[in-house]
């Protein structure tokens, strides 16, 4: 699917306002340049007052202006909050906490995911809405509820996951064994003996194979709670796309098998002022992985000022437009804010908005906004569906994530989205493309494959990881590899292995560092720092690169590489600095997009007619792109552009070419 | 009402004491210059040892003892602590906690002030004590339970909310609009929809506008359970005056509410060991403005150390002395310990008591108790009932409290308390007196106003502001004031709506600096360090004192001034050092009571007759005060006094003249 | 009772573990020397899959493989973990947590131990293991349970707490006094409305004479538990020693109540990577204490990392060997690991074991094991059953650890533990041994009596302390001494009461340190700085030693000494550092077993025929230890050794002699 131009608006909530006020947002939002909003986000208490009696014709007055104003609307079905009656009149639709303790009424996403009330309320709401605006001129796309991931101990979830587990398992004899009850005497002699991993039990905490198979279940039940809400909308709207927005923090629900349901990839980008550039770019990129490269939504991102971070600075001059910049450059094809007009009360009150309480259209965040949208709207025509191509795929697994971060030793500090980060960056910051693989996606057309800490390795991944060393691809893999099968049992004997070969190593033990504690690493004639572990390593053909520098095992192998058939592997066997991880990407003869100067971000989009340079300029000076020969047109100027070109402080460039010239 | 003299004494618990050990008080009391006990505060169990069967002989006894020794009685209803029978027969009078637990039996302050049957037990004790003591000569004030504040959240509360709330708005459609449900979807149909706000729903932390309710409701609900017990003891003592005492962590309960309840303001003084001097005075600021001025009883302070502190100092010597004194400076006519006699076991028997574990009177405690009872003695005939006048008034508002520290946003360091101490104390080193005010209070005959943070304003507020300022006053306003409703709704549009045109400025937008950041202003040709928050300011009409040095807005103003009628109102937009604070106070012309030397604390106060100046030297060097040209009597020494007069390190001088001479 | 030999092995799971594992398994452990595995600790389920239904033939044929290979069986009760089948059909085996929520089944000993069902089936598996395997070769000691320390808060309990006090207190009137519930009006008038101490009333915080009967009482339901299985063994078992081994957070329950229970005593020995090898070396004086110096068990010990820890650093080489022979040096008969074979799966999945998931024998912990028992054969011959000899008693008591704790005041950081093994440390570092005495134990034979921090003075004890004085003993007391009687009541009057005549003194307050501050001390014309609390002492009659230097009290005693019958009495009135009370120790005139350098741990073993002495070298350099003119035979050598004999960095020395000689 394709976009036919940028999105550019967001969240609107005009169940907050008056019949005045929102005329007046109409004038605003085309000054702004703005083209699509998200709504009713909120309304389901307002559109159904009570059970199966609906009142649409507030929205309808609402989407007709809309449309009557050129102004696209996502439209949501408003699932993400329950009525009060609803839950006052079915209880078992709240959730109950990991203490055992059904919620009482309130907030967002706070309703079971596995209630059939829920199921029920929220396909009929939503295929009640698709009957009435299919056809609507303004509907664009749909948006099903709103960031998800809220976790369910209820009686209903434990009996829908012992049916989960019955359909995983087939049989107990079997879930014995994955389970590997035989530890501390937790065999099962009947499906009802099964409890959910909760602080009632601890087995959240202290027994991971569970509390793994828990985290797949509820991805599963979300996963099926927004299918429901599709196929009802489906019923009566057979071609508008439908997504929902994931919020930024993604760790909780498996976003891949979430994309398999969705049309369209949407998230909500809330950096915090302290992370770096790449981790942002790391997570578009995951966005951008999770249907195999298709351009995706920017769902949400604030236009100003968060209101929940404990330090919620203003975003600063251009910001935003950076942020939005770099949405693009990375494979997003919108840029949509929460939200348009800033709430009056409640708990998002100071939150950053379009508009601000004050109303006016010459504050500094709205001029900015009108800006970007005057500015995105020279790019709409060549950009929406425009691909990447990376030579470095890294794989990024859902369940890795929960298990190595679940599991009890080596060192608490372990951090997969750090350290996924951490390895990403050191390509980011040479321009060098990298794609996100789930770890059953295709190696083919890959020169490097990075794994950082892939603990768990699921049926087949070894024997492709090694085909593909073996049949020339660059592997590198980490301390904490392929240790662990699906179900988190270190299956392999040795370590790590279905890596050992394709090493040529064997790691017999591995030490944690102590807090704050390094060791140091010889490479190349230097000393770096590195922490977290150290594995002890023997090798068994591979080639030693650098040597720990201190402790009993100073001088044995930190970092090592492998000729394996036409191929090679690198290994690095504990948490280097990011000093030693240049050095060694540096190994690996990989190209930039572009060269350019330091802190110059460099991506390539294109599609089968036109090729796109983003340049942003994260500098406080003035930086450059080399272009080359080859002849770009800057899209923003219109002027024509090639070889150096100047991009100032805090600025971007957008170069554009014929791609068959 | 006035005291007949100042009261010495404290909690005394004789219930935990054979006839012997009380004997031996009467002698130590005696020896003390003790007049007054506050008695029996625990002891509910003993005298209804089952429902309805009162046990009074002991107490009668005990009364005629006192009364035989000269000494009063603060009478207490014991019901602070219910029975534990009453708590087994009755379990509804136990409370629900935040988490929806309903508690088991223990502790005090342990009990639903909702319950009816709570309300019935211990108005049935008060009445029943009232009528046995009411001409007992011992008596000379009641005191109702102890240190109010519990937060219960059972059904009975829930349903009594309820009823709160429809008494309050009246309509489930005023209510809609007052909480703002429009916001994520909230809207309520049914009375019954209404769930307290717990951390089963997380509305107490993400609906401030419900829990500002509640936090109101607690407040009422707290005050009409006080006035239960009022109300049966005025029944039969018609004449006598009603307080309790409240705890000096005093943010639970809007104390002014309380107080239109009470004859009377008692207070319990424990200051921690790193409180600023400036701290302590401002909360009996405090207490004396709760009644407008009325002088009031320092209920309990500790003779000694505490037991409840994680690090439990020794008083210094010296140290309790001058604590009491600065209470008397400020408007206290009491001076009451917790406690008389140590306990020996329980949670508070390393708890400081002017009777120590080991009975003797020749410690360091009860020698110094010994000497300030004489003392007081002394300023007895001429201290009680006398007020004060200040130039300054500080506005001052639990419902501001609650809400702006329960704001989502803009920065989690907001600490209203520490704001308004950080004011208090640039008027309070330069011995400029301050009345703490009410936001409803009359601003007559003030020449400032200052509003540290005042957040919320209610309806009125505005417009009062503005005619004094435009009267002459000098109106001083900071960072976020004047930014919501009293049902926290942003509902002014343009920050700060209604001081914008008194301030001749508008704020776009606030930036929130991170933890431990600061940015500076300029001021005076100076550069003072500043944090929390800075406004971007935009003058309309103002100008300009001081501006930030840096990030976006440097240059912009952070402090400014404005002409507005026949006064002049200052705007502080980010959170000052107390240096650009004092610079600022200095502006303003003010005088202090008497002149004096760095560390002396100067206060005054009056009646009809006489006047009473007091210094207190901080410092551990000597002091001095200039009383000037007039003549006054030292009421410690007696000695005449006039001019310079030097005050030695850690002492006190009490000075006193005839006013009309 | 005197082990055959030294015991090596450890914990054996293989119920995780298929036929040809198991057979592999019994050639490792010959290779690594092993005699002894401990099983079937979690094999309820196993053994057990419905109730009463016995499945022992697995167990049949494993203990006949392990006899045949000559390895010895500590044979567990597999209670520690009930089956799933056991929780689900009889809910109340579940325990109640302090929160008052229903755990749900999971992890291990997570069961009620007042439980009539889990009492009923856990003496049914016992017993039917005791008639079954009585007579079994392998069979050599009993082991039931795992590490008890549960706290349950079910109604059975409270039932069972009522009970408990009716028999310790007789009549409720006695129980209001012991409780001295006058306080805070706590007053009972019928056993049924006492409530255990929770979260629920917070009484487990604030209520601390409630909370030391309740840990009094889980102790002793504890003890019950223990007992109720080792009757059932005793049916059938006469002879075989029964034990359980008991962690090394040893807080929970008192120890030398569950240690009369016991025919010998088992611990687990999991040290901090940070912690002191005194802290270590302690905790072993504490299990040889436990049952008046017999000889004990090193139940658990890890071969390698541990897993639970935050950051779980591998052994070093040689560390473990180090560990284990000072287990032995302190009078440790076995050397046992947990575990054998490393778990694939679970919570403990990266724990060490001496056969790692590889399953080599070549690797460093497999080659040290393999080493370690082969040198523990060579000590075999002599060392099981012989004891130690101290001129050092220490007293220490649970009680007093709990209540210590639990009290409100003075001094949040006061850490028992960390009190004792500071005293502990400055006899230690001079290889001065020390023996860990019950409060009621003998005090005939010492010469030195510490009692560091002993707060709780239980009755008679005074009186002994007194006598040992009187008699020419020597007495070393501390700040917090002497306070509280056994109910925790500041019974005594005066500080510290029973000691104040022997100590020559009085305290009359004490003065708490603010966080991380200091005073100082000056002692022998020396200047040693002192935290968390200061004495402010009057002689009477005791001689100052060393004065406070700061503060009011500067110039005031902080050390004392005072000359009492024919012996003399120490007072610390403060937490000493080390070098204070290293000049302190200097003083009493007390040898070390041997001389020897710095970091050498030196310490003996006797018994009628033998003498062994051991030497560990701590230190990273050289050391030696100085035998003197005696003939010894170094054990692992096999060679002659007298005079200064030098042992290497990391090494140890196990000199023997034939006694008489």
């Amino acid at each position: 699917m394709k976009l036919d131009k940028i999105w550019f608006g967001g969240d609107y909530n005009p169940d907050q306002w008056d019949e005045k006020t929102i005329d007046e947002d109409m004038r605003l939002f085309k000054k702004a340049h703005i083209n699509m909003v998200t709504l009713p986000v909120f309304s389901w208490a307002k559109l159904e007052p009570e059970e199966g009696r609906y009142n649409f014709e507030w929205l309808d007055r609402l989407l007709d202006k809309l449309a009557a104003n050129g102004i696209g609307v996502n439209l949501a079905t408003p699932t993400t909050a329950q009525p009060a009656w609803l839950s006052t009149k079915y209880p078992e639709v709240l959730p109950v906490d990991i203490q055992g303790r059904r919620r009482t009424h309130g907030m967002r996403v706070f309703f079971c995911y596995n209630s059939p009330k829920y199921h029920e309320r929220s396909a009929a709401i939503a295929g009640a809405m698709a009957q009435r605006y299919a056809h609507h001129p303004a509907l664009k796309i749909w948006h099903i509820a709103n960031e998800y991931g809220t976790y369910c101990y209820c009686p209903i979830c434990r009996g829908k996951f012992i049916e989960w587990l019955q359909k995983r398992y087939g049989s107990l004899e079997k879930l014995n064994e994955r389970w590997f009850t035989s530890f501390w005497g937790r065999t099962l002699y009947d499906w009802q003996e099964i409890q959910l991993p909760t602080e009632l039990n601890d087995d959240y905490r202290f027994n991971p194979t569970i509390q793994l198979d828990y985290m797949r279940f509820v991805t599963d039940s979300t996963a099926d709670c927004f299918t429901n809400e599709y196929q009802a909308i489906r019923k009566y709207c057979p071609d508008i796309p439908i997504q929902t927005n994931m919020s930024g923090y993604i760790k909780k629900l498996d976003q891949f098998v979430m994309a398999k349901r969705m049309d369209i990839i949407g998230w909500d980008n809330y950096p915090w002022p302290t992370d770096d550039k790449s981790l942002v770019a790391l997570k578009h990129d995951i966005m951008r992985g999770l249907k195999g490269g298709q351009s995706y939504m920017l769902a949400e991102q604030s236009p100003n000022q968060q209101n929940w971070q404990p330090y919620n600075r203003l975003k600063r001059p251009g910001e935003v437009r950076m942020l939005s910049f770099q949405a693009l450059a990375h494979g997003a094809d919108t840029c949509l804010f929460f939200q348009m007009r800033q709430s009056v009360a409640g708990q998002e009150k100071f939150h950053g908005a379009v508009i601000s309480h004050s109303g006016r259209d010459d504050t500094r965040v709205f001029k900015e906004t009108a800006r970007l949208g005057a500015e995105l709207e020279k790019l709409s025509p060549v950009l929406p569906g425009m691909r990447s191509k990376a030579d470095v795929g890294m794989l990024f697994d859902w369940n890795n994530w929960w298990a190595l971060e679940n599991s009890s030793g080596p060192n608490r500090d372990i951090n997969y989205l750090s350290t996924v980060n951490l390895y990403y960056r050191a390509f980011f910051e040479k321009n060098i493309p990298v794609d996100i693989l789930s770890e059953d996606a295709s190696l083919d057309g890959y020169r490097v494959i990075v794994l950082p800490m892939l603990y768990m390795f699921k049926p087949g991944l070894g024997d492709r990881i090694c085909s593909f060393v073996q049949n020339g691809g660059t592997l590198i893999a980490t301390t904490m590899c392929a240790l662990v099968d699906e179900n988190d049992h270190c299956a392999f004997g040795e370590y790590p292995g279905p890596l050992k070969d394709v090493l040529g190593l064997r790691i017999e033990e591995t030490d944690a560092l102590l807090q704050n504690a390094e060791n140091r690493v010889s490479l190349d004639g230097e000393s770096f720092p590195c922490t977290l572990l150290c594995d002890v390593i023997h090798l068994e053909g591979a080639k030693c690169l650098g040597c720990f520098e201190q402790e009993f095992y100073a001088g044995s192998p930190a970092v090592t590489v492998n000729e394996y058939g036409k191929g090679r592997a690198y290994y690095i066997g504990t948490q280097p600095d990011r000093a030693l991880l240049e050095r060694v990407v540096t190994k690996l003869d990989l190209a930039a997009v572009k060269p350019g100067s330091r802190d110059l971000e460099i991506t390539r989009r294109f599609d089968g007619e036109n090729e796109v340079i983003f340049a942003l300029n994260h500098a406080q000076e003035q930086g450059f792109i080399d272009l080359g020969s080859t002849q770009y047109t800057e899209l923003l100027t219109g002027a024509p552009a090639s070889g150096t070109v100047y991009i100032a402080p805090n600025d971007v460039g957008v170069f554009c070419r014929r791609k068959d010239i």
